[in-house]
């Protein structure tokens, strides 16, 4: 039903010892390199950031997100502003979410029919309905590049049953988002199925099948195990079809995300780097540090001797330490460049090395001397 | 005592209406020119901003709090760090307060001996004991280019014996700090005296003859009526040696200054622009604007049509008043720079006038169009 030509997705370069490749997503407002992970800018900001510092980052495109940004300011106002990428003032690609993932997440907030969800606002507790139809009109009303199918996230763990029976209901929304979808924008559909290989089999068979221009997994950061997520990504994104972006919907961890490179993935989002930030977690080569730990209030130095940011190249971490425990602003500011820098070099790192054919060697090396953590990110945005 | 040749002050311009001048102020982290706005940077950062930021619009001195800085992270650390330019990397001139004004200002955590100030931190309880040459140890400790001396500000209203009394110990405080001051940091004076003018006139006359390559003028924001501080200003501005630059502290609103600079100011401090950007108000040329007000829900434009600061250039004001509304911290941040944008313009304008000789028509022209406010600035930091 699009009006134009199918997003276009160009594979330039092939990792020879895994699935794991390079590519550009051609978007309206410009090209995106792939791998690429996308910052989280959930009610129309990346928090703790400003669109001319996500530009100096290098940041092609951005996810936002349909609930929070239908809620408020609402997607009609959105509209009436020219859209979002004028109404945020940020002229490269956007993605938004369908608002499935938050409202599942309300829980006790929700009630889910065959037709949709019915949901309360965490806001104001005011009543609203969400069917594909209207997750489709709500993203076209938002006008991203890049929007999302309405599908049904189980709760982990769920029963087979369960993980069955939203994987069946996220089926029939896909056809009734793509029948409701008339725009430019590219439509990505979503595989569910939970942990169960024969439903994700079968998910990434239906998803595959219909005319999407790209597909996403979904349901698999929803407080899985960590060798859970990896398992259940080796297993589905190869049976994705090979000439569309997959996208690894809430990924992650630095070593999640190498993980799900070498078994194909092309985008991943995650509030990790951002969320961290304002929580006193700076990324580093070696892992995560806690700034608000006392061995930082007399390091003079940088956070991360080997960073080259210019947090890093100006700011201590003494300065930093004092900054969270003083709960400033500029504290959460530093952080969160700092942490997107990291996650940009590093998406830029594992490209060259699929490019240059060693991303078993760069991965080997990065696992061997990044820790990564098991606490999950803390809730929050 | 001071062991190099005072603070090097060059009266460059003189108004001949009034007693303004511009001048440069020639300290150790390079040149200011006077009238001069300084931002307050409290813990030792200028809330929301980083010094990138500080240093693009062109802020050559930055006030710091010696209380909130001596309680965290501790004089002696700063010191370790090698100063206080060091510990927040910020390469400019730094002017740090004495902690008089805050110790003073703790009510009921405070006792008042003649020999100093017994306070209870805000934030531990903690006991602690300030004197004129502990103020100045700590303020030497810091390292900043100019150090003020401790005094004792009374509250408005004070009785005239109140306010004799705190002017008294004032000035033997005075002398304590200038013997107890042995570094290159240039030291200024305070003159008190409340509301009263044979007070001030004495104070004026006690603190000019003593050995301070600098003065300023304290205890006049501490509650007192728009009408009353003017009144203060006028009488004791021009009472002070004209050779030395002259500070008025915690002043204040545009048309504050306007008025002080036409009686001879040279310097300001006033956590108006950063603490009201906080608050959702923006600072045009009409006055001052609510962002969170609804009217500016679908506001589409800039904030401020005349204003050429990059946040104006392009953000919309209908996407701050969604950012204030969602409590993001990209608020706080495009308001504080705008705010801060529009002083130093505003300073920059002031200086131009007075070389131009025509300060009266800017003054009458400004406060044509410019509604101050008579709310007071809300107490945050």
């Amino acid at each position: 039903m699009s009006t134009v030509p199918d997003l276009q997705f160009e594979i330039v370069a092939r990792d020879a010892c895994s699935h794991a490749r390079c590519g550009i997503l051609h978007l309206p407002h410009g090209d995106v390199e792939t791998p690429v992970f996308m910052p989280v800018g959930t009610q129309g900001t990346v928090k703790a950031m400003t669109q001319e510092e996500l530009e100096a980052l290098d940041f092609r495109i951005i996810l936002c997100n349909t609930y929070h940004l239908y809620l408020r300011p609402g997607h009609e106002r959105v509209a009436r502003a020219g859209g979002l990428h004028r109404f945020i003032a940020w002229h490269r690609n956007i993605l938004t979410d369908s608002g499935g993932f938050q409202v599942f997440s309300l829980q006790a907030l929700r009630r889910v029919y065959e037709d949709g969800v019915e949901f309360r606002s965490h806001l104001d507790g005011s009543t609203h309905y969400f069917t594909p139809e209207r997750a489709i009109a709500v993203q076209h009303a938002l006008g991203a590049d890049i929007i999302m199918a309405f599908d049904e996230c189980p709760p982990n763990p769920s029963s087979y049953e369960q993980a069955r029976a939203a994987m069946e209901r996220t089926h029939r929304w896909a056809v009734r988002c793509l029948q409701a979808h008339d725009t430019a924008q590219a439509l990505f559909g979503i595989v569910q199925g939970s942990v169960y290989e024969d439903l994700r089999a079968e998910s990434a068979r239906f998803i595959s099948e219909l005319d999407f221009p790209g597909i996403a997994i979904g349901g698999v950061a929803v407080g899985e195990e960590k060798a859970e997520i990896h398992r259940v990504v080796a297993f589905t994104a190869p049976l994705l079809p090979v000439e569309k972006p997959r996208y690894l919907m809430g990924v992650g961890e630095p070593d999640d995300i190498l993980q799900a490179v070498a078994c194909g993935v092309d985008m991943f989002d995650c509030v990790l780097p951002t969320r961290l930030a304002r929580n006193a977690a700076m990324m580093t080569r070696r892992g995560r540090v806690n700034l608000r730990n006392a061995r930082f209030a007399e390091e003079f130095g940088p956070v991360d001797p080997e960073c080259d940011c210019p947090v890093c190249q100006r700011y201590s971490a003494a300065y930093l330490h004092h900054l969270f425990k003083a709960k400033e602003i500029l504290a959460a500011r530093l952080a969160t460049f700092h942490n997107l820098y990291f996650y940009q070099r590093f998406m830029a790192q594992i490209r060259r090395a699929i490019r240059e054919g060693n991303l078993e060697q760069f991965r080997g090396e990065f696992l061997q001397s990044y820790t990564p953590e098991q606490e999950p990110v803390p809730r929050e945005e």
